[in-house]
């Protein structure tokens, strides 16, 4: 057999394999690409018999006790916020209306998730307001918040436009609303952001978004000011949940146990990750993350027909990335596609015309530069 | 070195290798040992990216109907029997409750489980009514159910005691109280028995007993009778949850689809396991539990110091074997360990003096016969 014939036989069985396996680059925004050590850290997981390990036993307690107390020096979060995992950031949205809110909740609204939260709200029976910007835009400053709302719903990054909300912005309402509790959703954001954690009382993820991992874990944090109130409404008789009610989450919490068997290997992976976190450092983390963006959108910005969703840069999101792709969205994502690239779809009646692109610590610098290098050589 | 210094050293990493990783077998009641092929499924899974599987994708919706059908086989559930993924058994305790009663429920109670079921009830506001059989015992087959009760919580095998309920006792309830639902936990008895589904109208299970995976998965199944209560709930006003109520539910199953990000992973994994179950045969495994049981009741009911806590065979279960240890449990349960067995610790007020032995398809007959031979040792 020829030398070019060899060739020609190994680029086919490559590139089938390209097409078949999973692509080199995973840039949806969640479930998304798989951190690089979680696969490492689940094969000692499976050594150490995690997998069967009893949720009420001191082996478990200590992993709750690492995940919990990494987090928090993670995120920068004081040690008065506790830590509580769900089995998603749905059901956060629906166990902090169940907890923290008796008749008025607030939402400020620019895209389907931060709707989604609204309208949890209105389904367990809430007086749940809300003010809408259009998609793709920020609230104006002077936005109105009803004086007297119980709970002022945030969502730091909109997942669906690549909208993210800056600190002042969310900073403003401790002084605006200092009766209201503020609870932000930073699903898609987090680790990224640096919160002032005395301005707000609770914020909540999913690990399989920006911590890399697979799904099936949400992760709660909250302060004494949402307990106190959670305790209020159980004291005038009001219905809060049963397992995951916030009372009954911190009395388990406080012997490093959860209310149920939770996804125990999911709350170790989460653990391991953030330990990799911390020795990379979130500073590290933070700056790679806004080079990423940087070159993104400066491609975007300079594209002969691509362009960035979100034109106010101080609005644009540094996490998840959304492109205008119009009518060459099906031939770019194929394009890509078959190069080892997969971006993510555009998001509910974007899905034809934008193309989405997840800035996670797992995507590596050397991943971002090949993708913008691929978006040049598209250009024409 | 000489030969016997050598050995001595193996020795001593070998032992210590054995303390500090996982033993040779796991009975715990579960989280319980992992089903051997886990660990490979797990391996192929990341090749084929499911960890970063979206879940709004065909491939996603393929998997829930591969894992939805073949489970429907493997528990000889009829195709109107609706499979539906949660987050532990805990949480559908509390889903069904919220979606199926508007006021009354009863519960036959004989142990911790059907009891946290019982206050779970409670919790949520409703004339949650029960009735008691001692531990370790069922209930007298003309057992006085309240008549008009919406809902009757029925725990097929008690974890905490290892009291199964016969088939009769659950089916009359059908005749008895044709207008209740009737709602059975069968947490840690699935896939051993066979459900008559024209008997029951829910069924519910965890994944981490006898289906041998990680836990954070729970599984629900509900007929039409149950979909048309929880429909007249709503239409009548009363609050039945968000995301998990069961129209929302199964207006996102009809596309093989669920309401949140769930634990893709996990609905993955399950799929595969049941697919080995089926290639190895469900009556094989009924017949391999009950052979399991067999020889472990066998020796319980013929040693000096042991001896089985459930008196009434028809009412032992076969998956989860609880056993009489009494002041030389904390000896046993070393000895076995040492062995690199690990027996289940007793429950609640028994944890000092009864061990407990899971019996789930992931237990072989070789590591029973190993089970067995070691308490015959220990006879002395």
């Amino acid at each position: 057999m020829d030398l070019s014939l060899f060739l020609e036989i190994f680029h086919k069985l490559h590139t089938e394999y390209f097409f078949f396996m999973k692509p080199s680059a995973h840039f949806g925004p969640g479930p998304s690409q798989i951190y690089f050590t979680v696969e490492d850290h689940l094969r000692k997981a499976f050594r150490e018999g995690i997998p069967s390990l009893g949720h009420r036993t001191q082996a478990f307690e200590s992993i709750f006790k690492n995940t919990t107390e990494n987090l928090r020096t993670l995120l920068g979060a004081p040690a008065d916020f506790h830590v509580f995992f769900a089995a998603s950031a749905t059901e956060i949205w629906e166990r902090s209306i169940q907890n923290l809110v008796i008749e008025k909740s607030f939402h400020l609204v620019n895209g389907s998730f931060s709707n989604r939260y609204f309208e949890i709200a209105t389904l367990l029976g809430k007086s749940a307001e809300k003010i809408t910007a259009p998609l793709g835009e920020a609230f104006s400053s002077d936005v109105k918040v009803h004086p007297d709302t119980e709970l002022i719903g945030l969502t730091h990054n909109e997942t669906s436009t690549g909208v993210s909300l800056s600190m002042d912005f969310v900073n403003q309402f401790r002084t605006t609303h200092p009766h209201s509790l503020i609870v932000v959703d930073a699903v898609s954001s987090l680790p990224y952001p640096q919160f002032d954690y005395t301005k707000i009382d609770s914020v909540f993820f999913s690990v399989q978004k920006g911590f890399g991992l697979p799904a099936g874990l949400g992760v709660w944090l909250v302060n004494e000011r949402c307990m106190a109130k959670a305790e209020s409404l159980l004291a005038q008789g009001h219905r809060i949940g049963t397992y995951h009610s916030l009372p009954f989450y911190l009395q388990n919490a406080k012997k490093n146990q959860t209310p149920e068997t939770p996804n125990v290997l999911g709350i170790y992976l989460l653990g391991k990750v953030v330990e990799d976190f911390l020795r990379r450092g979130i500073q590290t983390i933070r700056k790679e993350t806004e080079y990423k963006s940087a070159i993104l959108y400066q491609i975007l910005d300079n594209h002969p027909f691509l362009s960035g969703f979100v034109k106010d840069k101080k609005t644009r999101s540094q996490t998840v990335i959304v492109a205008n792709t119009g009518e060459k969205t099906d031939w770019l994502n194929n394009e890509l596609t078959k190069m080892g690239i997969q971006p993510g779809d555009g998001y509910g009646a974007n899905k034809k015309t934008q193309l989405r692109f997840a800035n996670f610590p797992a995507h590596s610098k050397e991943q971002y530069e090949w993708l913008v290098d691929s978006l040049e050589k598209l250009k024409n």
